[in-house]
């Protein structure tokens, strides 16, 4: 008997495929270390002997991965929400983020950033920083710090971006790469670096070039952002006439799927060539549904992404969002699935709560490996919901209690958490 | 010099008109009973000797009037959410209304009702009950001893609803009497009785006409649901062929506005007649964009009713809205303006900050009378906030402080509140 074997019991509920969920109501989470051995109703005999952290009648889920968050923005979440992608990134965007710059707001702002997340349902996260080296080591310190296991990236940007935000192209790639060597140094057990060229209209063609050469170098992930805002669409037309479409642009010079993991955030406006290509280069899809209704960009056709079997997950994509409690954003997804159906394409069924579900653990979670489960040989991420704040004078089963949850759930209701077999709450 | 006249100070911000926020930082609000006298930057001198109530740096905002939610369905918002409005009233809302039959059941769901709007930013609200007379006044002792200000309407149906909750026609008309009579009898200060017939499709025209002579006897307000779903719209159309559309079938009776107070829920698919109709009558509309998400209705153009002068509110709807914290739907208001901006007409401009507060303040308060502002002659009603919980890095000013509450803030931002002259909280 392996003395690391641990136990926690619950009511525990997920999703091993996007149509329904899997509930064990007082049932048995094994694992050791970082790895599920499997959930019981009933335990087995030869872990009888074992203590059981007993979580009561309080709820046991995966933990949820965030696919795309700004950690700078998180300080102007909820303001200026009266703009389109393109000026709201010049007018509240870019000068908040060079801000970051100085490493003191830095640690503020980061603190407070980390903090938050930390408390939420989020395990795992995709996370933009800003250009600067400094900072984004500082906040990678701080998620390190925190337990939580996250993929952050180093902003590169090097045109159409102000002065003092603008990186020049060598600076721009010499900085990503001192980057990458320090996070190297530091020994991160939970904080992997993730190459984040911001977005096509923000990076020259040389200087995409050289980062596809770290990335083959470092065998690193890719994330970034792709058919946002119809604005934005028709500026990469303009700026990359050779392109088939806007992903086309990233997968000529090798970012974009096939040979390297990558999440792209959004993917409002694919066409069905994109769509095609992603589904070809097993590129994830980040949904932010919250960020596409406050910067009116529209709502992403996700029924289409999971009826060709496409990488879906779920981004907060703070502060184009606001929340980045994920059930938040589970909500949201749902609701503006039933507006696109209403309003725009009624061929294309609302997502259900199992599906948004799944795209917030297992579905998302697979970027990071086998992450967002209970079954056997996932790794221990668990977050322990205690729902008793929300009365009801009616039975309600786990199940109901899970699914209401997602609409009226707030940090109040995070009661244990646990990332990669640590509990971190 | 008044013995009753009260001060409070803090960041003082409202909305006169719904193109702009007035704010008065570190301001003085006066008030005698349930009469602001003003609002001042400088106490005038007459006014200094008084004590001051200081709350600050926190924010003091007029409190929200809630222009529709059901208080039976609190217990399963969040709920069944996959399902049209009319498939969702049979699968849910009925079967959940029928338990108020019971005295004890309603006691008990009434009392986490009551409490959680009590700890929100609502001090207004027009309320359904059920059909039920004695669980409708437990709900109204209870929504007194709270401290709010409310319509609240036992519910008539007479048809096309199931035997265990509809009403003979006759014993509909005489409940309600009785209801009437027995609120007189109560002598609320705060809890006023509103004619609730619950919607066309349920309501056969000779209950109409009761309902209408009990309204011109008792000169009671009139509140229900109009043009919320497409399959309602059509289904009002076949069982009322001779109305010339939706509002019209109310209008026939008397109960659409013009010499009764009417406020109706929704108006997502109002044409121009009827938006015409509710403009001479003088109707409101309490606008609910969380529950035309989750029920899959549609997108409201309250852009028009705006240009178009209509009186038009916010409703949270609950429970076909998930949240009764009124800060929620202003949000979604927003939100769904963008989406419907984007996808179904981009001839009408998105909503603003300035203009979902101003709906949930003065614009939907209006049907309570003076409410909703902090001009004089308004009744005293006020939400004091505290932000403390939701850092930021940055200097931001009152507006922005507010502007992101909008998002962020839930019940542990409401440090204060008062209604009709008290503090409730």
């Amino acid at each position: 008997m392996n003395e690391q074997v641990k136990i926690i019991k619950g009511n525990l509920i997920f999703t091993k495929t996007s149509n329904k969920f899997e509930v064990i109501e007082h049932g048995y989470l094994v694992y050791t270390d970082n790895q599920i051995q499997g959930v019981y109703q009933v335990l087995p005999p030869d872990y009888a002997p074992l203590p059981v952290e007993d979580y009561g009648s309080r709820l046991i889920i995966p933990g949820f991965s965030d696919l795309h968050i700004h950690a700078p923005q998180f300080s102007f979440r909820g303001l200026g929400m009266d703009m389109e992608l393109l000026e709201w990134l010049e007018t509240n965007t870019f000068p908040e983020e060079a801000k970051f710059q100085d490493p003191a707001y830095a640690k503020k702002a980061y603190e407070i950033f980390v903090d938050s997340l930390r408390r939420g349902v989020t395990t795992r996260a995709c996370v933009f920083a800003t250009v600067h080296r400094a900072s984004t080591l500082l906040l990678m310190d701080l998620l390190e710090a925190s337990g939580l296991v996250t993929f952050t990236g180093k902003v590169n940007m090097d045109r159409n971006c102000p002065d003092y935000l603008c990186e020049e192209t060598q600076e721009s790639a010499e900085e990503t790469l001192e980057w990458i060597k320090d996070v190297k140094h530091r020994h991160y057990r939970n904080t992997k670096p993730i190459l984040t060229p911001r977005f096509i209209p923000s990076c020259s063609d040389e200087l995409l070039e050289k980062i596809k050469m770290l990335q083959l170098r470092y065998a690193l992930p890719v994330q970034s952002h792709l058919s946002e805002n119809p604005g934005e669409i028709a500026w990469v037309q303009e700026l990359c006439p050779e392109s088939e479409f806007y992903g086309d642009a990233y997968d000529r010079y090798g970012l974009f799927g096939a040979d390297c993991r990558t999440v792209m955030a959004h993917c409002v406006h694919s066409d069905e060539r994109e769509i095609a290509r992603m589904k070809e280069n097993g590129v994830y899809i980040a949904h932010c549904p919250e960020s596409n209704m406050n910067l009116s960009s529209g709502i992403a056709p996700v029924r289409t992404f999971l009826d060709q079997g496409l990488h879906v997950g779920i981004g907060s994509d703070v502060a184009g969002g606001s929340a980045d409690f994920l059930f938040r954003a589970m909500a949201h997804a749902i609701q503006a699935s039933k507006l696109r159906w209403r309003l725009a394409d009624d061929s294309l069924r609302p997502l259900t709560a199992s599906e948004v579900f799944y795209m917030a653990s297992k579905g998302g979670g697979s970027f990071f490996g086998k992450t967002g489960s209970f079954e056997p040989e996932y790794e221990m991420d668990a977050v322990v919901l205690d729902d008793k704040r929300l009365g009801h004078p009616q039975e309600m089963d786990v199940q109901q209690r899970l699914e209401r949850m997602i609409y009226l759930a707030d940090d109040r209701e995070v009661y244990a958490k646990y990332a990669a077999g640590k509990k971190i709450l």
